[in-house]
């Protein structure tokens, strides 16, 4: 069995990985860090994970064990302290903050306003959606586990602009549900604001923003202009980006289809539905997208994922299997919860 | 006082007219249709009116009676079978199902599949927008009551189109309560389909499109493409469209405020704010808009109702009260939920 | 018309006071106070009343100002330091806290904490809930304004107490929106956390445990034994009260029905239903009540309010207009939503 | 593999059935049957299923096939028409309907309206709670799988009854997420009705009262009066049962928790807690529950579940992983999703 740490194991995605390896065939978990409740058993804080994890919260992780993968699932900023010292002794690392996803330093300024600390793994880090960049996540010592509107967003899109199919400009026009948001409790979050209403925030000035245009250049090859506006809907989990772009040319709807039956083939994760549904692919680590041809020449892509499996801890394993070299799908190979 | 009439009043629509008109200070609610309720109490059915409304559901209405304004709030289909013989009797009408919206009746056939019975009235209808098309609805017989994409849509893009300050091609994306769909269950109202996710249906299909084109395409004065996408999303009450356009030339989003609170000065039921919430809205007639600039030329445009208010009944009434010759608000000047 | 200035004007009460006064035809909302937000506008914070709500919130009330009423929204142990200067200024005070609702200061030091300081207008407050305790408003110069969960269950229980028809030992399962848990977030009310299950907290613990059983053996006359357990609810607004009783002798049903319609007869704000909704009461001044008996002897009392309105803002605007000599439901007298 | 077929796969236990079986380690799911979507593909229904499940519907079973465990998700009154050949065939069978439950078939007809027709098997039928009952189980060629209402009530409950703890009265106030009421829609379950408020309905007359009633009494060996009380809540998946008992005997928090640990010991789906939980639960067979001591004498019990794992297909795989001679957790052992 592989050795597995998480560090910070105290919020969502630390839990949701926490609820994954519990089960995983090849991977062994064997430490969590949380300096909030260090000394507390996981599973009093998880208590879904009660017979399953049967770890203490330590502080930090045991400098004299090392492990094989170590996800770090700390805030931004907090993460390029961490990793480092990670690097150097020799672990693997699944980061799932912001800090190595944005490859130029001066972006990440720009949209997280902190210096970038760590630039030396910035520069070795990869860009974990496996469907697009399995080259890149099979030989790096470091993944970016991207954000949960990017991994959407990007499934839906890549196809049209891999083939150069469609206009630079994009929209995107997208729903989380609230566990996107972390577990601090917010004004927003707090259900009397958002229990009864679909509430736009940040339009235009997400985060995740420059890291959609990033991920969509890299499989374009050219430039992309983005319109990006987040929405916070009252469910739980789930997440449904609907995208709209221009067509260069006048295609049809079954060749859009078989274009992306192609481009996805092989691709366990993804499936193409008629109606892609959050239900379908709520608890796992699939994404389902659908499109309709609208008008003269719009494409409208619909994706739905889980945002804390495949939009967070799913994909980190999944990015974890391809760098260890264990078979792609080990752990994460059971359906939605459908209903 | 002014006397009214409902037919149709076992509905959603039906009820919030009842709801609505049983507290207005100039019209007296004397008559509520229903076939599949004929003869039992209006309070029966929604016992929220339980001390309000005081009425037995008739079969039809009393040829005998004669009444100032008559609601029809019918099927699409059957209110044409209706409203010819209630404007022969000199009696005003405001129509909420969409048989008299589109003013071409072979636009209508298109997307309701149906030939058009009655294209004497639907000469002679207004659209009922009273913030966009106040001169029609005041000297109308007949008002086609819009419908609740239609009016959240137009009333958030108006000043932009109104100006010619933007593209020709629209994108919506609009989010609905269920309450949109009507009182008749469906597998897609079912609970368990639509209470945990967000569902985009009817994409470029949605018979709300020729509507929202031909309205905005009447205060642009040229030519609208639109693309419009629906989704149902787990509220009862209240809609949020968020709608996106390109600028002909680079205004700064003050101008673009200035633009907004000049087109609607006056205008009771809209208003501005830097964050339009359904909350704020629900139970009300207000609408409220807000706007962004992304990008380079884009503009977002939020705009939220109540569905059932701004969006059917109480626009109805609003309707009704200019028709009358009554205050604009009365009836319906109170503030919504707010949580 | 009578003037009114409400303290503590920055959360869901004070909010809902504000909606509710500016439409009053009889009072005049002239002051709301917050610390946190004075200088700022009260349309700002709440924008539902915007165009309603013409006020600035100032730090405090102006001490040159007198105002005929004056509702208190501030959190308890806060609310007996301010109250005891209205009184003496001479003005009308209605309470929202729980300070002056349990008439022994051991026992409002036994449940929270706090040594009370203010005996002297505990002494001389009225416990508002005009349906059972209208006389005592009437006279009062203080009224304290029950909990919503008292108000929910003892409008359901009252009837059969009154009548010594139950065994004095009383289960209530009751369940609540989340507004109920006020304005701040926290871990419970966080979305991800409450937003798709059904909470139980504070079994047999919560404060309004005093307040039931109190005012309970108000109208009873004799010991009561509650068993209360409060749940938290997916929904923002509206409670249900589930409350099992054993009737002493064997009543039918009918005769319990009629007990409960002479019990309140000629009170605007209690309808009996055959099945309570929470859609039904939502926005309004209105509860609900039904029953059933089941098994041998056991009563099945189910009710339900808007817990902001006859739960909080609306009856203490109900005691102010008893208090004030006003028509009882001046300003109250709409249906709620319906749907 | 152990070879196992599904009658009446088109509905919520159905696909949830195969959502489980798919990868379950021992049994292989070879046959799914819906008169409705007979020769569609499972996964056209069922999204979740794409890429899991390769099957068609058939319209019957195919007589020439054996099986080694049948699995009937029928509506009540179908079942007893369907199971007695399979009985005959030798196959060993899973009733998830309310068929074979309630050992009387008198008590039968007289809440389902039926004249039982197969009273020769429900007289061998065991009633499959495996933590109360398993010995039955295992023994058993027909198992009646029982309602998710008595599964969650009953695992709350019978270590108290066990002991002879507590008096015969007892109050259970149970609230259901939506997806139990099955697939059909209906105006209760239809979003605007049910999305926003919670709904007590069938109070003391719902089909699961004679049930619970059954199973507690096989428990306790005495005769129990049941009031219950059902609510429709608006979430889909998850249930919480609030029971109210009274103690014989005085015992204090730490006694009960004890009983229950012992009663529970090795049971690897039962899980104190202090606070149940829906969310840890849901997506897994796990049962969660915690008590408190409320006044003199009272017991408030909180119970957890997945209603349609642990209340229906869940449990079915258990028994029939139980009959089988499989491992009692196959293909079930996972953790919920905790948020």
């Amino acid at each position: 069995m592989v050795k597995a740490a998480i560090i910070g194991g105290s919020g969502y995605t630390g839990g949701e990985l926490a609820r994954l390896l519990c089960r995983h065939p090849k991977i062994s978990l064997e430490a969590m860090t949380s300096r909030r409740l260090a000394g507390s058993k996981v599973a009093d804080e998880h208590s879904n994970l009660g017979g399953f994890v049967d770890l203490k919260y330590e502080q930090v992780l045991d400098v004299k064990e090392k492990y094989d993968i170590v996800f770090v699932a700390a805030p931004h900023g907090a993460s390029m302290e961490i990793v480092p010292s990670l690097i150097e002794r020799g672990m693997k690392v699944v980061d799932l903050s912001g800090d190595y996803r944005l490859s130029d330093p001066k972006v990440y300024t720009k949209w997280y306003g902190l210096e970038h600390k760590d630039v030396k793994n910035l520069g070795i880090s990869a860009y974990g959606i496996p469907e697009l960049f399995r080259d890149e996540v099979a030989s790096a010592k470091l993944v970016a586990n991207p954000g949960c509107y990017p991994t959407c967003t990007c499934l839906g899109l890549a196809p049209l602009f891999a083939d150069d199919a469609v206009e630079e400009r994009v929209i995107v026009d997208a729903k989380s549900g609230t566990s996107g948001a972390g577990m601090e409790p917010t004004m927003m979050t707090h259900h009397p604001t958002c229990g009864s209403q679909i509430i736009p925030y940040k339009v235009g000035t997400h985060r995740h923003s420059p890291e959609i245009q990033m991920a969509l250049e890299k499989v374009s090859g050219s430039p992309i202009e983005l319109i990006f506006t987040p929405h916070l809907m009252p469910i739980v989990r789930g997440m449904l980006c609907t995208s709209y772009v221009q067509m260069k040319r006048t295609f049809d709807k079954e060749y859009l289809l078989r274009l992306y039956s192609e481009f996805y083939s092989g691709k366990r994760f993804v499936r193409m539905v008629r109606s892609p549904s959050i239900s379908s692919v709520v608890g796992s680590n699939f994404c389902e997208i659908g499109l309709e041809l609208v008008g003269t020449s719009t494409v409208v892509v619909m994706s739905t994922i889980d945002n804390l499996v495949k939009g967070a801890s799913g994909q980190a394993i999944q990015n974890a299997n391809i760098m260890l070299g264990l078979p792609e799908t080990a752990g994460l190979d059971f359906p939605g919860l459908g209903v």
